[in-house]
């Protein structure tokens, strides 16, 4: 089959590829109804993170069930299924937490960028739907697997409640999905930091109130503005760096929480800057699967839309052009057909 | 009057001073019942914090009222009070949302290894009891206005509920305060990390279920099998160095809570080893006020005996005595007799 390979920073390829075959008694493999472009995969597009061998990319997907491993007991050829980019039992301490991205059996996903991928632990990753869903919902529930997942985790680590103000760094699609997160959990105000107008548009359409397009020092004094003086007890650091690091802090009030879900690149934090800031904290990569079912109801029901995320749609042929797209910022997530 | 100062590292002496005035019409003078030595005052003494000119200390406080400035509106002389370390006015955003040591106008105390001390904020810093106190009772308030408070916050802000899994890196004073407070808070275990037989005892009569004496990779190894290999949900830091920093982090489950309350010195936190372990931080000066008349109703029902903390009194005359006592820990907390 014809999928995503990653050779070398900049050079990312479609090209043949063994199919997926069962490798332990607890995977599936699933046809994908549709694959996705993170923008964790630029950090290794762009050299930031190192490429030590081509790599089969992709981790967001959902589609049908076509195969089981023997020890496979709730899932089923023919489900339709949406699976987290961490892979889990849901079964251990730490899934039964509701942090399954930390399960004692983790993996991470990849070689989703293809017609055709394989899951490990299937029972405890998947999520069937009851019914196969209409096509249309397809961009919606392939969202749920990491975008959307990632952006409700941040928001849910922020302490987002009824009510709450919120500070969003961030435009890209998981600050999108941020704002969608923070609106769907009762946020008052959704203070959106974005300097495009597309993205400030998308954000205003999930439930941004403000937009600041000011960075630094400047972004800070706008928040302070907005919210009093005080700083916003909630803010949602979707970037990575030091800088978008150094704005989350700024912005938030003293006892306020910080949900971050960047992966950190080239960041530290020092301790007395913490301390007295008094910020409280969390972050890592997003238990998804603890949010599957309640998001998936959601698409559904067609209460959320986060496949609006999607402004650029390519056949799996062009993803070099979707990488690129993606690069450079021309688009805010690239859906692959595959 | 005589009282402490600290003229450079090492060099801690009673002598003569200037009796406390009003400054500003906010100010209250108090006569203080007793003083103490604070872990936080070891550090200027041990050189690891600068002392650029001779420093009046302490900032544990409480006694009776003498003065009062034009503008205090409740604190009345001849009450008997007891305040935080941080001055605050207690009315502003961040005292509203709790966070009194984030005070618009926060101070912080000093100068209360004295007779008598002038209390800034008077009004928002200060509460008084109904009536004045049994002198046997004194101890036990002293330990409110920090050590207690801050070992209270530590549990507050690790979360620490019915039923939890508290892990406690520090045997210092506030250390062992922690403990109690994990106790009143109602967890069901709590693992002290203590070396010193006198400290273990103490531990364990303030409500430690289990003692662990290693350190290091020992340590975390001890807490895991204590833990079933999980880690605990609620780590207390109560010490402020890299070693139980890292201590703290890796007893702590995925989605666990920190909250750390020594002053950080000399450490950072690596991006990505906060992110990929999952844990929830939340630590700073510790907003005693928040807390204040629900400790020292503990206090005044005999509830609690934080005053058990002080192995050491001294009158204030030997206060050189006392520093060394605690700096060469032969002494937990040093009770100063003014």
């Amino acid at each position: 089959m014809l999928a995503t390979v990653l050779h070398k920073p900049g050079d990312i390829r479609c090209e043949e590829v063994a199919e997926p075959k069962i490798l332990r008694p607890t995977d599936a493999i699933i046809k994908l109804s549709a694959s996705c472009i993170c923008g964790s995969d630029l950090w290794p597009y762009r050299g930031l993170q190192p490429v030590d061998a081509p790599q089969h990319m992709g981790h967001e997907y959902c589609g049908l069930v076509v195969e089981v491993g023997a020890e496979v007991r709730t899932i089923r050829p023919g489900q339709f299924v949406v699976g987290s980019f961490c892979l889990s039992d849901n079964s251990c301490p730490h899934c039964r937490f509701g942090f399954q991205s930390s399960c004692e059996q983790r993996e991470f996903m990849s070689g989703a960028q293809a017609p055709y991928a394989r899951v490990a632990l299937a029972d405890g990753t998947l999520v069937a739907t009851s019914e196969v869903p209409p096509a249309e919902l397809v961009p919606d529930l392939l969202a749920v697997s990491d975008v959307l997942g990632t952006g409700w985790y941040a928001a849910d680590a922020a302490e987002v409640r009824q009510g709450s103000t919120v500070v969003v760094v961030g435009d890209g699609a998981v600050g999108l999905m941020g704002v969608l997160a923070a609106k769907e959990m009762g946020a008052e105000r959704i203070i959106a930091m974005s300097r495009h107008a597309s993205r400030q548009q998308l954000a205003r359409e999930f439930g941004a109130t403000d937009i600041v397009a000011e960075r630094g020092e400047d972004g800070v004094s706008r928040i302070k503005e907005l919210t009093g003086g005080v700083g916003a007890g909630s803010v949602l650091e979707c970037v990575g760096t030091a800088e978008s690091f150094d704005q989350a802090l700024a912005c938030s009030r003293p006892g306020g929480t910080i949900g971050y879900v960047g992966v950190p690149h080239g960041v530290s934090f020092d301790g007395q800057r913490l301390f007295f800031g008094q910020k409280r904290m969390l972050g890592g990569p997003a238990p998804v699967r603890r949010f599957l079912p309640d998001l998936m109801d959601r698409v559904l029901q067609s209460r959320i839309k986060p496949g609006k995320v999607f402004d650029l749609r390519l056949p799996l042929a062009e993803v070099t052009e979707g990488y690129r797209a993606m690069d450079e910022r021309r688009a805010i997530k690239v859906m692959l057909e595959v």
